[in-house]
């Protein structure tokens, strides 16, 4: 067997898609914890380019960026459980899509909502954003279980270690996602209650509310 | 065969990713012209999302967002012409990731350049960014002819689409790319000098200029 090393952060809900899928495949790994300020050596080393959680470390090889890492683990490993990506280039084009999807539009409106001070208009502009975007990706998912149809895909991967977070934006913008967006909530439920590899990969949603309150003392946000 | 449309803008370098990547399969497509301003009935019907060209149309279903056509052309076109993605995992996930990195930081320092008023103070902030997003770009390349080792791949056809702009940047930006990168200018010429699905690919420089001197002027930059 390879030695697999993960860098991550225990709130990044970029990192944690990394623990997503290697649970899914069954691969055994360490995880080194990166706090989000102070970069470590190794991180430093792996990522020279972006110096960014996450980096998926194999026998030393380096792999970086959270999408990236998704496919060379369902490539990589492909012998060693279900694949995130389906077999249909159609179906595999249409999850790629998705997951870009969320990375052009989560980080920025998530931003717009924890990254500024309290009581900023930025505040209102990215919860109207976000509760867009949840629409847009509701009417995705029509009434198909998940993104990937019948089974946790590339897509739910993607999207779902943002809910986590969920708690954090719904207290620092005054909305309740589960009253805007209750079928992303229903999936948000599922994805957890249904996959013990999202379950036991994603942090608690109060030590992310905590860990934000903490960043934001530290740049003097709050 | 199947009934290949692409919706383009002839200035795209998203749109003419697709272009190099049929070409080079050796795919018969027709191609739209869509104009960056007005949007056309089938793009918006085809790329609701995102309303943006390249749109791939085959047989009439959409694949959207250059990156993805560009891998979906891989899979559903694999056995008439080389691979842009090579067999390994690792080499497949570094290629991604250079691809990534360019759609990352060319459209924003290149946005510094061409989508401010002249004389903008981004405009020296966007030359230095790009000077600095190349440099690491020759970093990479090392001493390979193409990102893609030997032959032209899925990392240098996300790049070599931006080089018919780069007049335009030198032009508005004052700056001579050629100077300040010579590697990087030798890449270009290699891509299209030694690939006919790059040459027959790419719009002239000096059309390029003219289209964004017209878009300048008719969002009043100039």
């Amino acid at each position: 067997m390879a030695a697999v090393k993960l860098l991550n952060c225990f709130v990044s809900p970029f990192g944690n898609r990394v623990r997503i899928a290697l649970a899914k495949k069954g691969v055994e790994y360490e995880e080194t914890a990166e706090n989000m300020v102070t970069k470590g050596p190794l991180l430093l080393s792996s990522n020279p380019v972006h110096a960014k959680v996450p980096v998926l470390l194999v026998d030393g090889k380096a792999v970086c960026e959270s999408l990236v890492i998704l496919e060379f683990i369902d490539e990589a490993f492909a012998g060693t459980g279900a694949q995130l990506l389906p077999a249909d280039a159609y179906a595999r084009a249409n999850a790629r899509f998705w997951a870009a999807y969320v990375d052009a539009k989560m980080p920025e409106c998530a931003g717009k909502i924890w990254k500024v001070p309290k009581g900023a208009p930025a505040v209102e502009e990215g919860k109207k954003e976000m509760v867009g975007v949840f629409k847009t990706l509701e009417g995705e998912l029509g009434e198909k279980p998940y993104f990937g149809g019948e089974a946790l895909g590339y897509a739910d991967v993607a999207l779902v270690t943002f809910t986590p977070w969920f708690l954090t934006y719904e207290r620092l913008a005054g909305f309740s996602i589960a009253e805007e967006c209750p079928k992303l909530t229903a999936w948000a439920a599922r994805c957890v209650g249904e996959n013990e590899c999202v379950a036991k990969s994603l942090p608690d949603a109060e030590a992310v509310y905590q860990f934000v309150g903490g960043m934001r003392k530290h740049f003097g946000l709050e």
